[in-house]
């Protein structure tokens, strides 16, 4: 039994989707960000760093949404080592690249404190973003990020992607990344996140 | 043979480092950052992402830091899966938190675009950078970030460590990070890559 503390519209939905792929057990203890919550003991039990996700497994708190994904599914990666490679860099992208670039607009505060800095923070958030979904656009070679096989950097994907119209990306300009959001969302899997609030 | 394109003082030298660890038959093409190397062969061999590292592989170009390290030395990460998650997450904070803080110190035109913005960023970078020093205090359990066993998340902290005394970071006050910078800067594949001249 695994407990996750997971919250809608966050990258936590990655990891939602996949333990549901892999059929796994576990605890879904659902909170929001609100004020109220963030007191509340489920989100007190969230480990240091205060951020979700963060599972609690077996061995112990585990942090940061690859390692959890490789630690939940290690068989939905690829096989060949330089194909797992290289679906280990477009992960790190993600994580690296294209979440810290979305969260440049509501979370500046992180690295500067200036009101001015965050504005101009978030108005460059349109740029960032749009260089991220053509180098993205790119690299999407099937009806999945590697051809037909559904792997953990889609699911990565598949959580990025709900920012994407909050973050000014229109996403018909994108139509390899339009359609793996298609495929995406006609798993079951999804279905069933959806029924349990996450989505 | 493995064609790689490294940067003294970035975070290619963790990929050195660890070519080195594993006796890796690669050819080493040493450039810096000054305007005319960037208009050398060299350099417009790196890939569109324009940075380093990005070795040149037998099976293409990879990049991402993580993925690199983790692909030419799988056998140097932690065996257990729970631990092996546990190096990941480490190596994912390393990239996603503690690079990314010391980035904004220089890079603020990833996102942003003023520079009273990139001024406010840089006065920041001494506060993360100790708040992500002192996580990494908290974590590293022994000689090395997990126990008597050098890995790939050392020589990652090792190229990140480059960066401190230039981040206002004391490292007198991180015992056990100082430790682990003395404990790998006795390997023997620290002498060759300083001789290489890439310390």
């Amino acid at each position: 039994m695994l407990k996750f503390i997971a919250t809608k519209g966050t990258i936590s939905v990655a990891v939602v989707l996949v333990l549901e792929e892999v059929g796994a057990d576990y605890e879904l203890c659902l909170i929001d960000f609100a004020a109220e919550d963030r007191r509340s003991q489920a989100y007190l039990e969230i480990p240091p760093k205060g951020r979700v996700p963060a599972p609690v497994t077996e061995g112990g708190i585990l942090t940061e949404t690859v390692a959890i994904l490789e630690y939940i599914a290690p068989h939905m990666l690829p096989k060949h080592a330089f194909a797992c490679a290289k679906h280990r860099e477009i992960s790190y992208y993600l994580a690296t690249t294209k979440h810290i670039n979305h969260a440049h607009k509501l979370r500046g505060f992180r690295w500067a404190d200036l009101q001015t800095s965050y504005d101009d923070m978030r108005a460059k958030v349109p740029q960032t973003m749009v260089e991220s979904c053509a180098y993205l656009e790119d690299v999407i070679v099937g009806q999945y990020i590697f051809w037909a096989e559904f792997t953990p950097a889609d699911a990565h994907l598949f959580a990025i992607r709900q920012w994407m119209a909050g973050d000014w990306v229109e996403i018909q300009n994108y139509p390899k990344l339009a359609q793996l959001q298609r495929s995406i969302a006609a798993r079951p899997s999804v279905a069933t996140i959806a029924e349990k609030g996450l989505l």
